[in-house]
């Protein structure tokens, strides 16, 4: 019988996919076999699964799992746990795998991590347990660690890691490569296992010039480092916040910066996986801010999710009530003609909804530094612009929807001028309240969707409402 | 008399911080003056001042500035304008300022680019404009960026650099380093000006394995490249879509990859500061969408934002007009009861706000691969009991509140009781709308707040006024 080879290759293609899938995301596949076999208590074959991940795909599976499932996971690869899962772990699930290894341990291998990756571990932890770690690890790797803690939070003397290679002005390529090999080959090799840029320092340790390695490697062995390096490099201040480092990064197209102490002395370099982090961790700030929320809660405790979350709604509640009242004022008004109770959140839900897309764009602007004193009144013009062309556009189509519907040319007319004024209320609240905040020194993204639905809310009753009190009565 | 040095340290201190600023971001005071020479006339000392700019500076110099004073500054600087400030451009002001500088010195300014670049750039231009713009760049560039246009929209194959470092198995690291170094030293140079690994290849180019070049600076002459190779690299087919490659640069810490065709051959490298561009371009989709805006319009005309508004709104007033219908039903117990009308926004507004806070949670783990089918009924789970929590304090604190306004037991009952169904129904809707999006192949950005407040607006009204209707009627 002839094999059908049309099949044969769909299936091994079939394979090829699953495989390749595998490559760049955690298989569903895989994360069902290592529950079961958890499940069936297989611990070895969990041990072989698990230990044939990467470290960030075993992170993954460790968050994914239940917290019954995660104790027991952690339990079955501790001997052999892989520290650099740890520094890929979300907070909420890290405090719990880190309470379960245990002081030591969770020590141990947190010092066989790089500075930068450390810190960051360590910096998430609360007072006692950051002091009981730092015990526990080598005075070495304790000092490095501390150093770069003593630096305030979100800056980049946290970000920036110790390891790096900084050579003398007089040196040469060949003189500046043969070091490299030479440290390479002893013990207690200080370099960092992968970097982009070596840093040429002068007799005080003060960074003159770095070399992209792809130079250093195209260049013939006699020319001085001197002779190509870059002095417009940006120097980072260890102070520095993390948010500016991440908008340098991104302007200059950096891999990676030397960062600098008061004295101007290098004293570290950060690299673009760490501000790659940054970004994400910012977008996220905004993103969630923007919804509500104080942060990215998937993985915390129904009460404590419930906790963080219930501010913002009393707030919500606070600005609803307000809403309300300025309803109440006209309970006369809608005693009479009660259509207009029907109405009413027409006029404050468009508001709201229009008032947030001009929000949104505002919010995004200044993050990204695009919207500054400069063009601020530019756009505030174009907003009010929109709002004006959109209110009318939609006057028109819900006057004559109310008319219809109520068989009331009044009351149609009332929507459709209310709809106007809530709409260029809106435009102006979108573009003014994220502008104001960031002027006073508050993150637009955190208050500025409350304002502006509490504005365009209170606006569309109180012109709808009152136009109609005016109007019909 | 005796001069104050204190005075004057902190006159050189602001002077020095005025001169870091400007490092990191373009300075207003540079921007006044440039804007201030350019409404004098003199054409001098604004070539001067930008000349001196960065280019991503100089473009974003260029945004902020009104379309006048742009096209005026354009006019000033034609004659040296650094082409890689338009791939720093906004798509609507870059669309201006090519209209402005004709295909012919559009197209010289292209050619200069690196191939990602150019690609960036004539990808966004309608299709009249691309041919104009391709013809008049010279053959050899034109035809590298052609094959890259080829590829899919969003994909591996546009983001990547046709410039690479490959080198076949049999070579030494020495013998490397030798070919970096000829190859620096000819006229027609094809490699990239900065990279960060070689890839090792087969004799058909198919890529074997990469090496950072931090490892290769640092091994002796004579090791067999194969020794020293990254055999476990990631391979990004070209028709990857760009997501899914800013997903593996993050997940992986990678700074550059090797882009093959679907022969698996090696056309390309994609390096991290074009991912870091789609992390960003990422994000914004995000915001924007759940924002209910199309994309980022801050630099588009009125019209053309009024337009890309419109339609979000419209579906807005769809459901708005939904939620108005619902209340319409309960006419007759408004009428009784007008103290109904005045409370039914805050159960609505209430739910709308804890739904907001639940979808902007799961939209984002979505987008981060972290909600998945596997924890996708423990987070409905979870958050079900989040909005039962907050559902009964919220009721407690509005019934306290609608009680003691309208000294009507009663109606508190009916309040607190339509606050818990809302805040759970909130929870589940906040939840499930965008794992089904997301299953049914829709962003979950795009569509998930418009159903989701039609939803809570709904059971928000129909719960409130339905038992009011039952309890009290």
């Amino acid at each position: 019988m002839a094999r059908d080879p049309a099949r044969q290759t769909e299936k091994r293609d079939a394979k090829a996919n699953a495989a390749e899938k595998a490559v760049y995301e955690l298989a569903g596949e895989i994360e069902k076999d290592i529950v079961e076999a958890l499940a069936e208590g297989d611990f070895g074959r969990v041990k072989d699964f698990v230990g044939s991940l990467h470290y960030a795909d075993a992170a993954d599976l460790l968050e994914r799992l239940s917290p019954e499932e995660r104790h027991l996971l952690v339990e079955v690869i501790r001997a052999d746990f892989d520290p650099e899962i740890l520094s890929e772990l979300d907070d909420a699930v890290r405090d719990g795998i880190i309470e379960q290894l245990g002081i030591e341990e969770a020590a141990a291998a947190v010092a066989e991590l790089d500075s930068d990756d450390a810190v960051q571990i360590i910096e998430e932890l609360d007072e006692d347990e950051q002091k009981q770690l730092l015990e526990a690890i080598p005075a070495g790797d304790r000092t490095l660690i501390e150093a770069s803690l003593a630096y305030p939070e979100d800056s980049a003397g946290r970000l920036m890691q110790r390891e790096l290679v900084a050579v003398p002005t007089y040196w040469t390529v060949g003189e500046t490569i043969d070091f490299m090999r030479r440290s390479a080959e002893r013990a207690d090799d200080a370099m960092p296992d992968i970097f982009y840029d070596i840093f040429v320092v002068d007799p005080t340790h003060k960074p003159v010039g770095s070399i992209p390695l792809s130079r250093l490697l195209r260049t013939t062995r006699p020319v001085p480092v001197t002779d190509i390096l870059e002095s417009e490099m940006k120097l980072i201040p260890a102070v520095m916040d993390q948010e500016e480092v991440a908008f340098l990064f991104r302007r200059r197209d950096l891999v990676s910066a030397p960062v600098v102490d008061d004295g101007g002395r290098l004293v570290g370099a950060i690299t673009v996986d760490d501000v790659v982090d940054v970004i994400d961790e910012e977008h996220e700030e905004d993103i969630m801010r923007l919804g509500g929320v104080s942060e990215d809660d998937l993985y915390d405790a129904a009460v404590k999710t419930t906790r963080s979350r219930f501010s913002w709604l009393l707030v919500n509640l606070c600005t609803a009530i307000l809403a309300s009242v300025v309803i109440g004022y006209f309970e006369g008004t809608i005693d009479q003609i009660v259509a207009l109770a029907i109405l009413m959140p027409i006029v404050a839900s468009m508001g709201g909804n229009a008032g947030t897309q001009t929000m949104t764009v505002a919010v995004r602007a200044l993050a990204m530094k695009e919207l500054t004193p400069t063009n601020a009144m530019r756009v505030i013009g174009k907003e009010l612009l929109v709002g004006g062309i959109n209110g009318v556009l939609f006057a028109l189509l819900t006057g004559a929807v109310a008319w219809f519907w109520f068989g009331d040319a009044i009351i149609g007319l009332v929507i459709a001028l209310a709809m106007i004024i809530n709409l260029v209320v809106a435009g102006l609240a979108g573009t003014t309240i994220p502008l104001m905040l960031e002027r006073s020194g508050i993150d637009p993204a955190v208050a500025s969707s409350v304002l502006l639905t509490a504005i365009t809310d209170i606006v569309g009753f109180a012109a709808f409402l009152g136009l109609a009190a005016w109007i019909i009565l």
